[in-house]
């Protein structure tokens, strides 16, 4: 019996289950776009074996670590770093065993089934991971891990990936990227411009980070001006590495458009006497004018707005950033967003693709935005949401508003390269679900369903990060 | 092919199919009540021919419009008008043609099952619109326009409306309602009392419209009292015109019993001296207001509450209302109603019908309240809402906390006359789709399920409407 | 035909169907654990016969009677008391025939399909109640009532009941609870101890009930030190009694940690001279003192947050507390759990249930929370969400995020004797039917479904509740 079920996903009705594997096998083969992640340049530039099975599967990932925590595993046990550098686990056949024996844990949820689809499809895994298996499992993806075939860019080209974007900060100096590009390797990286630690008062050493935004353009960034042309000049530098969009993780969707006040408010976070609030302005001043900067080079802009990060004060204390406590909030976009819109909103030649992981804002807020602006398109569901569940309430309640083509097909937004073409079945498959269903219920006619599922699973993403 | 699949919104199962089959053809051809909407009474009173295609099914219609806008479709280019009464394309051809173009952004939409409803059940078509069929499907519905039997009166007789509300503002003179009435035609076309402009203290032009409504009554409405008697008697008036209900659309559900105190916050938004917050005050004590006199009087009082009209300042200057960017946001109805509630909440004699554009309050507030408060009803789904998905999560939660008794069958709300017909089947078919659904899983008995189809369909609207 | 379908709630595609089923039936027949309700312990204590159908079926029960308030009945004339003791309709028979003649208003509602279980499964009654119906189905009724089968320790047992948690008052002296252990009978009833009344400000009677707990348990309690050993000694006593949970019902999720200033914050709520905002902080604060009790003690946590208690002012002053007028609210659990979950949170010793009548936080925040958090699990839909459509999106929403171990089973939450088979067969169909659609659509596998469909209707309550 495989991992994982030929026709999983696909609804259970036996004439809507023909349709929805018909319209899944017209695109299951397409090439991976993934526009937005969070893989690690240096694997494609230096191309080394990935270490052993749990820092594949295990170490690095949250999805997988916070689910064993929530159930009494400390991170230490797990091998997560401590900040201080203490002592963790470092023996990964212990880190496996601790996973394989809780692997139940995971029963429902996608990260099984992104797993699973790993442990079968890349590796070749016939048996459940458990308690008995654990050993032999370790062995069976360790052996493999030793070959060439499981090497960064061997997969790569296995997965059949077209494009992949990784995410890089604005002070980053693309070294892997450059290395890559000078491989001779045709894989095609892509970075992507990522400021947070140069728009957001409240990021760790922000003044300093700002100085040296200064350096690496030359620019003066101790004025306003100064700093939004070293903005200008570093999007370019990351555009010469292949960069078409832009990035913005913001605990709101909070935007500005302060006009001449805008100086003297940078001034002040710069001085770092600043209230919440003030931050929260600048932030939001700051999306306004990134979507400016769009509007002048091309490149599509990405908001993820509403992680309310680093819940646990604890756990960020001893283990740091991205560390499964990054917590969804309740996010406005309707007030949030118009100083932004009413800037720039109604440009037909600029793209600004909006992620939640608020999903009552899909169709009270964010489809009938999308279905208005010219401006706007909707992201994928992201992060808890990128699941066969997520997907389905994405689809039931902002296509009836917006349509399929204000949306902008898949992200796998993920740091786990194994689950890449998990993640990207499960969209597909989800989205041919839906489809089948909307031609079984006459909502759809049959040929438009195929080009609709084309258009989900790689068209619409090509096209919506102008690729 | 039909355009439409004679089986569209039932349940995929054959069993459950066949069984919402029978509860469709149980209610589909009951008349049509029309108990709220927004078609022109002047159609009715003076049953000209409608202009043309374009003007029919794109220019009034900003369900259709703002979807081709956000995609990239100027306003002037659509020929909607300019406030500035600047040019705009003036072709209906040309207008019909980038439509039809783009007829595939409405796939999935409850747009396009209107539409294609339309097309084919009114007008008798037979291909899909597309680029490729545009001037035959403009030639043919401008050669159908041109007969009687396209005219007002004769389609509202052939749509089967028993009786259909429209919706006028208070100091409408309801000229076209008398018209209609001094025309000897019987179709029942009724009118809807709607204070917004003279309830709104930040409604354009408020005082002056005050005084004007003063003027209509005879009542001095500079005074607190006097403008509460000028609205008993424009209320009357209304329903001498058959009115047996008035409509509020306000951002908020506020409400406030403010006893005393009402007569200085009059004064002080009459004077045009105050806050947003007083502004807000103002609207809620109406609310209440309004609610004392539909006791007295026995209209119906519908509460349409939660738009953020008029998101993009760029559209509202040059384009002016209902363009398209009214966005839904967040509505609370919990608190917002107490104070209406504690004043006249529990009078079984009074019926207010809630509308909400925040799907999240179906479950949490909307349910609960009218499941324990004798005068509150549900309004349908309204708006983005009122489409195969959205009747199913309003019955899904709702039903289980309020039952179907404390709902008011369906609306269609449109200024788009063909698609009241469609609208109404999208309704009947969602609703028996979800009834077949209670019968197979063993939560409602097959005969009551006819029955409350019929509920639905036709008697609760009458009812809840006292038509 | 059976009052009840035998494949209620289950899919209706065939094969779906035949899977559920055969997992419903490998638990339908499991005890049932009701670690959390409201039934009066005096009914076991005493063991009386059940006065009549009336106030067996509709006097005490909310759900009943709001839903025949929301259609125009008086409570008065359903029997229910009145606070200042003043006349209501006290002729059973008559309470019955009103009902009984507004029964179709249940349709599609869980009342109706827990109050026909109850009908069939334990009174033995073959026709649909209404008015035709009334006066034969309350002879019936009533002639069961008059048999020993039907008291209450006679149907404790033929209910399968393994273990039945009460609630009281924490100034409670556990009396009936005495009665019951002292009475050798073997049915285990046990309390849980709620102390709403001593650590809210706002209760009516606060500082009395304070000084109460002071005088029961030998504590200085007005002094904080004090206060907390009262509290320490009162849980202790409860424990005695066989409580192994505290239960906090709270308006908000609020939580505080104030370190040394919450002595001088109970000194300023206890003297009644205190803000709402006071009172919220020091119902937040006592959350957090009862997590660390609870750490102390292994009682489990649960916190029932954001019911708006006696929306309607008019009931509340003629009925009082408990009369459906409690309305739902939005509630936040990311920002106020934050203080006590940084203090005890990582905690893998301590169980603290959640649960909420805000649906949109299942995925946004408690599923995350859970799916992190060791110290936290979540509790079941609760109230108006205990239905199937209340437990479908429950598990639709939160299983993806933090999978099945996070979660707490079923609590029928009840005052309702006799519906606690029904609730608890309405919770296993409804879980069977979500676990048959997983296994259908590939996202587990057959054997593990039978396996959590054993821990849904049996071991994780009895684990989460430590019984």
């Amino acid at each position: 019996m495989p991992l994982t079920d030929p026709d999983r996903l696909f609804p259970t009705e036996p004439r809507l289950r023909d349709l929805a594997r018909a319209l899944y096998e017209s695109v299951a083969d397409l090439p991976i776009i993934s526009p937005h992640g969070h893989c690690d340049p240096a694997w494609f530039a230096e191309n080394d074996r990935f270490p052993n099975p749990a820092e594949l599967f295990v170490v690095p990932d949250h999805y997988v670590f916070r689910m064993l925590v929530s159930q009494g595993v400390s991170l230490p046990d797990l091998g997560v770093p401590r900040v201080d550098g203490g002592p963790v686990e470092s023996d990964p056949r212990k880190i496996w065993a601790r996973f394989a024996a809780r692997y139940h844990l995971f029963r429902g949820t996608p990260s099984a089934m992104w797993l699973d689809h790993s442990f079968e499809h890349v590796f070749g895994l016939t048996e459940p991971l458990s308690a008995e298996t654990a050993e032999a499992s370790y062995d069976h993806i360790e052996a493999c891990l030793a070959q060439e075939a499981f090497r960064p860019r061997a997969l790569f080209e296995r997965f059949n990936i077209e494009v992949l974007a990784t995410t890089e900060g604005a002070l980053d100096d693309l070294s892997h990227h450059r290395a890559i590009r000078e491989s001779g390797w045709h894989g095609r990286v892509i970075t992507t411009y990522r400021p947070d630690a140069v728009v957001d008062p409240e990021f760790e050493g922000f003044a300093a980070n700002v100085a040296r935004l200064g350096a690496l353009t030359g620019e003066d960034t101790s004025t306003w001006q100064g700093y939004l042309a070293a903005h200008r000049a570093r999007r370019a530098y990351f555009r010469s590495f292949g960069a078409t969009a832009t990035d913005h993780g913001h605990p709101t969707a909070r935007t500005e458009d302060l006009g001449d006040a805008a100086a003297a408010l940078f001034a002040k976070v710069l001085s770092g006497d600043f209230t919440p609030d003030e931050a929260d302005a600048f932030r939001g001043q700051m999306l306004t004018e990134m979507a400016r900067m769009s509007l002048e080079d091309g490149m599509v802009m990405q908001i993820h707005a509403g992680s309310r990060r680093n819940h646990s004060a604890g756990v960020f204390a001893i283990h740091g950033r991205d560390k499964g406590f990054d917590i969804p909030g309740r996010t406005d976009f309707v007030g949030a967003l118009k100083p932004l819109l009413d800037a720039v909103g109604m440009e037909p030649s600029l793209t600004i693709l909006l992620f939640t992981l608020d999903e009552t804002t899909y169709g009270r807020e964010l489809a009938p935005l999308a279905g208005a602006y010219p401006a706007l398109r909707l992201g994928p569901p992201w992060w808890f949401f990128d699941s066969y569940e997520g997907i389905r309430r994405f689809r039931e309640t902002t296509t009836e508003t917006c349509g399929f083509y204000n949306t902008a097909g898949f992200n796998d937004d993920t740091r786990a390269f194994c689950s890449i073409p998990a993640r990207h079945d499960v969209a597909r498959r989800s989205d041919c679900a839906y489809l089948a269903q909307l031609v079984g219920t006459g909502r759809l006619r049959e040929p438009e369903a195929f080009e609709v599922a084309q258009d989900l699973a790689y068209r619409l993403a090509k096209e919506a990060y102008r690729l």
